[in-house]
């Protein structure tokens, strides 16, 4: 027997969908109005019939999760019948400057949409992270008769999100982790940007999903089989064990003239095509945004569905609170994004009688002290958890119960070697809420999820990067392993904060201020060789992005530099004092921080009177901002031990000092004041 | 009936090749000695019985292709058994300074290394490149009785590489083209660098396959079976119209006291558990770097059978020169990699007065008169051909015959919605020869393929990526689609090309460049909007990298630039002279080309005397190398269309003038002399 109970709105409701999907994409001009159109069936049937959300409180904790993974018009179409911040105006303004409709939906920016979709693959893997968020939080909160954290997480996706590696990724983790929560549906209508997917795109889906360990339904007809798509879905939701996809077999465009065709993908329909499809829906053909009162209606018993379950929520909650106090103050602590109040001051503190120890060593000691402390904390690594040194004593692993390797209130991720997947899960995880998300491989490797990393920081997801083996001082793995380029690329990217520690102190001071930046992504750079604890450096001074570790009056150079290459700096400026030149060392860990600190400050840091000699063993690209000289990898890195690596490429203290005298020489011949790089015009 | 016919020194020879790795790994006391060992019996079986190269000729063209996925100290061992120029004395160097033998194999580096892997999936992916390019060339060159190139392609690969969603685009692809010549063995031991592959990586890897549409097959003894590795690669072998994957069971660290664990993976073996393995293999148990007589004279035979084979191909080669004269002069150049002579000729000349048109556009126009004289260009867009402008009027697909969509012969690739993928083939298409891939995205998604476009500079493929869409110029697509921070790290890539051409004859110098550069891959970052052919552009002064597009005597202001935004400092400069102040205008298309020039004329582009601005719809992280001042943008853009997008940073001729006013002003109160960013110590 059907799940499905027909209401005589139904039609009328998808069509009013379709024909403002053609108008809103017809008055943009621009825009994809096939995929909304194909998919407003299964839109319709899930909205009305399913989804638990309240629209009047779009962050309600408990709602489902909704993502529409190769992004379009039909979710802000959604928002508008269910009633979220979203006017019939604002659909009037799609893909127009400043609007409330961008070209592809931003989180944070449109009240209801939950994450940044547009670039494929990348929803769908946030919904995986979603679907995590939620096992893992009702493992840890809910009690019997308390099912307080149990909502799904539905994702749209199409072809195209299919053919990303980052989905594959995503998708085969969500089997191995069997999140019976998290249910998706294909859109197969066998249409992509090049037309037809039968010219890249032939793989069987269904036996792919399968071989991840997912329950695969299909549903032939998705243009207009409401029983079918209702059918699947309680299928999807019945399953406890399993993710489920749903290959819903569509017609793009479906009712355009050119339904079917790769003609109704990415451009607006013709003008008599949009009347014709209105008269076929019985809707007035010259009226544009036109909404029959009886689909506004039938939407608002869903919304109302939702805000009823909202406030059963919130009942629940408050019997929760009487019976299990101390579980629901931190629920509600996490929930709020807060804290724990004096975390900061767990966070090691170290002197220059310290042993030296690997930054990524030290990283793993923040953890250690920090994670008791701060449950929020969900970590994990692409399989190189005993090289990024992430997993914290005593942690349990993410896992299915079943598996007996772990369970789902664990806390440290076994993400495989999934890098691009782990991103954008993280995200995922970040914008569920209620956990701080961090990831780890080697530097070089966050390169695999640039596509996650740029939307964590364009979406304010707080996801910290852990990323060892930062540089030539990883040694023997060779230039395939050591990063050059990784770190200006990372610098270049808007709200994120890339932080290059270089010993104990500055290493507590990244996890401060990537702790504290709630919309602020971080990636910490750490390294893989032992780096000593340095005479001058402090939490709060590195908390300032940059600062003078090394201070001297009438400078002949300023010496600045970050991470490993620090104590190298040091040790030339004492072979440089040996020989008369006076060398103020700057250390620098992240220049996003250090750019927003006060320009008295920062003119302090980086003055005017001497040159300034940048030294990193990574590209010298970008260094030009801080400084007048720049040291760095001519190139490529090198297989050896890394001492040896060093030694190649000059980055000694020796060969540092003698990189300075010329320095010096060069602007003492020069015969002007020198002026610091910071002083300008702009 | 099995293919196979035991040797009596097979089992010698594959416990040289395990104790071998402990060694090799011992001595440098790094590496990774546990899945050499246990690949070694497939590593045996596929040399001595089935793989066709001649060590001592190891360009030879049909030679099989090898890649060893996983990269790791394996392909070191064989190379050096079957008379490659590596000796012992590198074995023992493996992993030091300046040796043959890297941490990880580097392509150009190594004699018989194809490929550079180590970053996990790439290899997988480059074997599918591998055996496109002979599926294509097979089907361009052979003729009846002339089976010219008919190579098969190998790839070892692991767990890991099979996580990696690079592996997943690629296979997917593979599957979809039916690549016949294309046998993968996956070395399944269970293990990765985590542990036990349970705790991340669950799925049906057989199923997945044949989702593909591969042929799957497995051994579950690969320990030991060396019939079952024969019979499995005979019928990979014999199957023309499907990739196969082998499914090896194995045991990591075969032999070893800790055989089967994660303790095999990636550190050197005990000494004593090396002593013990040899005992067993019947080897002095002290002796390192022991390779008995037998195995030497194994591994001639292979040699000599290739040889054999080569001399064979070349007396072929002869008859085919006689038969089909004008085929074999075009494959012989072909092979060479010299472009046809004059090629250059045919490229477009503009001048002002021509239409104005988006460089993508224009890029279109190269490709549709080079093409045609250029057969080596095989092309193809991550299925945005339609943006990309990629697919040239009359060319064929490449697609297997039976799908009626196009032949081998085909030129154009339908990569799919799969960067990744696409870049990592691509350097396969370039690692075979013969070819010279271009390949499509927007320039927003070559950083999803970052991993696969380090490797193409890194390895010296010439991969030309046709980038369009690449700034905020893209309009209503919104900031999920516009590059910010891509253009700067593709240019902190070493050996990499990253032009970003301002008009026509920018265009095609940065054609001519890109398909001169026999050892760069370039980046070709093109507008979606029309851009006005400038007065003064020239290919000649284009190819420098960067030039004086508008020169005045006595300036008060250059302004340098790059691609869209050239027009717009040009804009900026007619205001500012109508204010009396006197501007130049620099195009600078490609920094690293640039910087390739002298250094007398790259200060005479870009010199003394007066500030210097550079103008660019981009981060202008890297900007200070050649420029006092930076205008761009101050984070992420915005969706609309793109003239309003513009005017709201301010990127129109009016503002532009107002802030070189400003900047002019500021160093005018400076009062001192202005140097060239370029005049420095260093
Ligand atoms: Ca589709
Ligand atoms: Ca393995």
């Amino acid at each position: 027997m059907s799940s499905f109970t027909p209401e005589p709105t139904d039609d009328l409701s998808i069509a009013t969908i379709r024909t403002l999907a053609a108008d809103v994409v017809g008055k943009a001009n621009s825009g994809h109005p096939g995929a909304p159109m194909g998919m407003a069936p299964a839109a319709h049937v899930l909205f009305t019939r399913f989804f638990n959300a309240n629209p009047k409180s779009s962050k309600w904790f408990n709602r489902d999760r909704f993502v529409l993974s190769n992004g379009c018009v039909l979710q802000y179409i959604l928002l508008h019948l269910l009633g979220y911040k979203l006017s019939v105006d604002d659909l009037k303004a799609f893909r127009q400057l400043d609007s409330l409709t961008p070209g592809h939906p931003e989180a944070g920016h449109t009240d209801g949409i939950e994450v940044t979709t547009g670039p494929l693959g990348q929803g769908f893997a946030n919904g995986v992270g979603f679907a995590m968020a939620q096992a893992h939080l009702g493992a840890v909160y809910n009690r019997d008769g308390f099912d307080l954290i149990n909502n799904y997480t539905y994702v749209f996706t199409g072809d195209g999100c299919l053919m990303e590696g980052v989905a594959s990724e995503a998708a085969s983790l969500a089997g191995h982790l069997q999140l019976g929560n998290l249910i998706v549906v294909y859109d197969d209508n066998h249409i992509s940007i090049d037309g037809d997917t039968a010219v890249a795109f032939t793989e069987n889906v269904e036996q792919r999903f399968l071989s991840y360990g997912w329950q695969v339904l299909h549903v032939d007809n998705g243009d207009s089989d409401l029983a079918g798509i209702s059918d699947a879905i309680t299928q999807g939701r019945a399953e406890k064990n399993k993710p489920t996809i749903i290959r819903l077999r569509t017609t793009i465009g479906y009712g355009s003239k050119q339904q079917g065709t790769h003609g109704v993908h990415g451009s607006p329909l013709k003008a008599d095509d949009i009347q014709a499809l209105k008269l076929k829906a019985g809707f007035p053909p010259d009226k544009t945004f036109y909404i029959p009162k009886e689909t506004y209606d039938t939407y608002k018993v869903a919304a109302l569905r939702g805000a009823k379950l909202q406030s059963e929520w919130i009942s629940l909650l408050s019997a929760y609170e009487k019976r299990y106090p101390n579980e629901h103050a931190e629920l509600a602590r996490r929930i709020s994004g807060k804290l724990p109040d004096g975390w900061e001051q767990t966070l090691p503190v170290y002197k220059p009688s310290d042993p030296a120890q690997a930054s990524r060593k030290l990283s793993e000691i923040v953890l250690s002290v920090i994670t008791p402390g701060i449950p929020d904390l969900i970590g994990g690594s692409a399989d190189l958890t005993g090289s990024n040194l992430t997993k914290v004593k005593g942690s349990t692993d993410f896992q299915h119960p079943s598996t007996n390797l772990g369970t789902y209130a664990g806390t440290y991720i076994r993400y495989g070697v999934r890098e691009h997947g782990m991103g954008a899960i993280a995200n995922g995880l970040s914008a569920y809420g209620g956990i701080v998300p961090f990831v780890a491989t080697f530097l070089n490797f966050v390169s695999y999820a640039a596509g996650a990393v740029r939307l964590s920081a364009l979406s304010k997801h707080q996801v910290i990067w852990v990323a060892t083996h930062d540089s030539i001082g990883l040694g023997e793995d060779g230039p395939t392993h050591q990063p050059i380029e990784t770190a200006v690329h990372l610098r270049a990217i808007p709200n994120l904060d890339f932080w290059r520690p270089a010993d104990g102190n500055e290493t507590s001071a990244s996890y401060l201020v990537a702790l504290r930046s709630k919309e602020t992504p971080s990636v910490l750079s750490l390294s893989r060789q032992n780096l000593p604890n340095l005479e001058g450096s402090t939490i709060e001074r590195a908390s300032r992005g940059g600062y003078v570790l090394h201070e001297v009056e009438g400078e002949d150079l300023t010496i600045v530099s970050s991470g490993s290459e620090v104590s190298i700096a040091l040790e030339a400026a004492g072979k440089l004092k040996a020989e008369g030149i006076k060398t103020r060392i700057v250390s620098m860990p992240c220049w996003s921080v250090f750019d927003s600190q006060d320009q008295q400050y920062r003119l302090s840091v980086l003055r005017s009177g001497a040159p300034i000699l940048s030294l990193e063993a990574l590209s010298t690209t970008g260094w030009q901002k801080y400084s007048h000289e720049q040291y760095g990898l001519p190139a490529w890195g090198a297989s050896g031990p890394y001492q040896k690596v060093y030694e190649k490429f000059g980055i000694t203290g020796t060969n540092i000092a003698a990189v300075g005298k010329k320095v010096v020489q060069f602007y003492r011949e020069q015969g002007v004041k020198v002026i610091s790089p910071l002083v300008k015009a702009l």
